[in-house]
């Protein structure tokens, strides 16, 4: 069997794996088949979603078996009584958002990557611009089918509001990249879409300056829809591929914050607040401008890309350590005599550090790129932080998470992996070995 | 050792039990202790919170040692800049109420017991009035340390606001009840107290007049910080309990409503849509009113345990099926000559419906109360409810959950616990049977 080169390749490294063959089922029947032939030929299966994920977790080996959902990309109902979407796991977060632009509701969370599919967002808890007020993909799924190691369909949570009944097996498989579970089918929550929205764009001379900001609005009671912050710098990779400038505001480091509701003069109110807090304050009244900065603002990790091989970090840390340890991983970037953008989502405390190569060899690169990676993790773990906010773990953040998690932690997680699929067939090697 | 009757009373039957000791620990290393001293004599352990559990999750049987974690009470730490209180496991709720009173912040989750310990609530993922816009204890808590059976120490969740580093331990032990490990400190989520709020009632003629209101509140994209439901009948056990009078509205089904926020104005907007769904809308502007309107309301359940026996349950089902749950409910009790008060949180589907002994001889009320429940969990089970919303399965409900949960999702509910607890040390036979 021919496999596409795609399917094999990691895209953040470029190596290409080996697989023994590729399958792309068509219904919750065909994934069962399949689960039951690898089993049977004590094969491995990897899952694989929209293939966009950054943490090399659908990286195949030899002897595993590929099994795209992409062809499982039905969206099936829309329950509007209890504001419930169902789909097919392959369906993308862009058909989802274009099938619910018709309607008056939405799908909360806003993952950098439309074209990754909501199978694979579940099982990696993707994030997004959003998630400071409407929370990860975790919080916006009600339930899931499951097809287990052993064949068995399992129903996680339920289209109920609250539950208090026996465990908690949905949140178990959410973010367990493919190793515990195939996710087939699920039930995602949807609202009603905010009536109203704004956006406002604040610059500050450092990052030392902007950081008590994020503490006094989130402490303010306002819950912004984004609080994105970037610095000037991350953005000329986007104004080069994009061709489009950056609002010509001064400042080396930049909030950019959407509030949305459904009460306007709340709106304005808020957004006069915000422009309060800067000398260098740009409400983005002007639809052109507006679009411009997020087109911008979504597009740096991809224009980086475009220019360099890079290592798009996505570390996590306490709130109020963002500004100390943006300033700390510079210096160590700077020291290491390596390249680095830094932007994110500063609700969160989720910090992009995309490390770029430029022109350095391939030896240099990773050898610099390793002693980085070590000084990195080492510093995120110290003030509290987590390898992983949005992307997962992977092959390539499993050395640090596996060296700064707890061993309890680990154990613990191990022994779950052992209970829902003691043969290890599922995704082997991905988040921790066994 | 004389073991206070207290500890050992089932709340709800007022059965008494047995038990060979209890301890009260003043420190995560005394937990420790015991749980070695526990596990090496071959007997099992029950942690007890503020022992107001409605579901027999803390009621012993023989050999079992029974632990309260009412002397660990301290609450340890606020930390403004993440948010984040830390507290032992034995603080009850009306004590995080008071301490948090002086400060600008608020604990959202607002179950109906202020006695309960957090490390209670979290056992039995606790709801209360505020879960509509707040969400339940899961959403709450930001982490906690649980004691395993192995007498390790796991630390569940972090203070950081995302995570996909590796498996969701955090969710498998909220809602175990004690099951899996002993939570013996939790870092708690709180928030900016919101610096208005406003109370509104809403008379219907009946239930089926009042459900499609819900939908449409909801469906508005309104968030109310509560969204009550009761039938007129259930406010008269705390009148007379409370020697108060419940305001003259006319109509058979009430909607109690908050609305919090920082927007006085939206408030005051969203007041008027709500008023304009019923020709009988009362503003509760008058503080006293006010007061006796949300007392008379906390108060139902426990004044119907001033008259009588009777058996609390808090099912849950998808919110477009409340009004028809509840009729079909009623009608049932009238069928078996028991009688019943409904209310709940009708954001959430979440449905109490509370039997009432009265003056049938014991045997009749078992009798009776055994047919009903057999009919009315089915019900539950066939418009995709679930048997508790958010005071657990513990005992009482055990029978009921273990015959409408699949199969598969009981079978990886007892794989969890084996990979936790292989000997079956921690509160055994509660949720299910091994």
């Amino acid at each position: 069997m021919e496999i596409s080169e795609n399917y094999l390749t990691n895209r953040v490294t470029g190596e290409i794996g080996q697989a023994t063959a590729i399958y792309f089922p068509t219904s919750q029947d065909d994934v069962v088949e399949l689960m039951q032939a690898v089993r049977k030929n004590h094969q491995k299966l990897i899952t694989i979603g929209g293939h966009t994920g950054l943490s090399g977790a659908t990286f195949p080996d030899n002897n595993q078996v590929l099994m795209s959902l992409e062809k499982m990309n039905r969206i099936l109902k829309l329950d509007t009584e209890t504001m419930t979407l169902t789909v097919e796991a392959g369906v993308t977060i862009a058909e989802i958002s274009e099938f619910l632009a018709e309607t008056p509701y939405f799908y909360a969370p806003d993952p950098g990557s439309k074209e990754a599919s909501i199978g694979g967002n579940a099982a990696t808890n993707a994030g997004g611009m959003r998630a400071v007020k409407y929370g990860v993909t975790r919080d916006n799924i009600r339930a899931m089918r499951v097809i287990l190691a052993d064949s068995r369909e399992l129903q996680v949570g339920s289209i109920n509001r609250k539950d208090s009944s026996g465990y908690d097996l949905k949140d178990i498989f959410i973010g367990s990249e493919g190793t515990l579970g195939v996710i087939t089918e699920l039930d995602l929550k949807i609202q009603p879409k905010p009536k109203f929205s704004r956006d406002i764009l604040l610059g500050f001379e450092s990052l030392t300056q902007l950081s008590p900001k994020v503490f006094e609005i989130l402490a303010s009671g306002l819950v912004p829809a984004t609080l994105e912050f970037f610095e000037r710098d991350s953005m000329s990779y986007s104004e080069r591929a994009l061709k489009l400038d950056f609002p010509d505001l001064s400042g080396q480091a930049f909030l950019l914050i959407t509030l949305d509701g459904n009460a306007e003069q709340q709106l304005e109110n808020e957004l006069d607040y915000l422009a309060s807090l800067s000398d260098e304050a740009l409400i983005l009244k002007d639809e052109q401008t507006r679009n411009a900065v997020w087109q911008l603002r979504g597009a740096i990790a991809s224009s980086v890309e475009l220019e360099s091989i890079q290592e798009p970090l996505d570390v996590v840390v306490p709130v109020n350590k963002i500004a100390p340890t943006i300033i700390a991983l510079k210096q160590m970037a700077i020291a290491a005599d390596l390249s680095a953008i830094f932007f994110g989502h500063a609700g969160d405390g989720n910090i992009h550090a995309n490390i770029i190569k430029n022109d350095l060899t391939d030896e240099e690169w990773t050898e610099k790129l390793e002693a980085y990676l070590d000084e990195l993790y080492a510093y995120v773990a110290k003030v509290g932080g987590k390898p992983s906010a949005e992307h997962g773990i992977g092959l390539l953040k499993k050395p640090y998470f596996q060296k700064y998690i707890g061993t309890s932690e680990l154990v613990a997680m191990k022994a779950i992996k052992r209970a829902f699929d003691p043969e290890n067939i599922l995704n082997p090697g991905k988040i921790f070995d066994l």
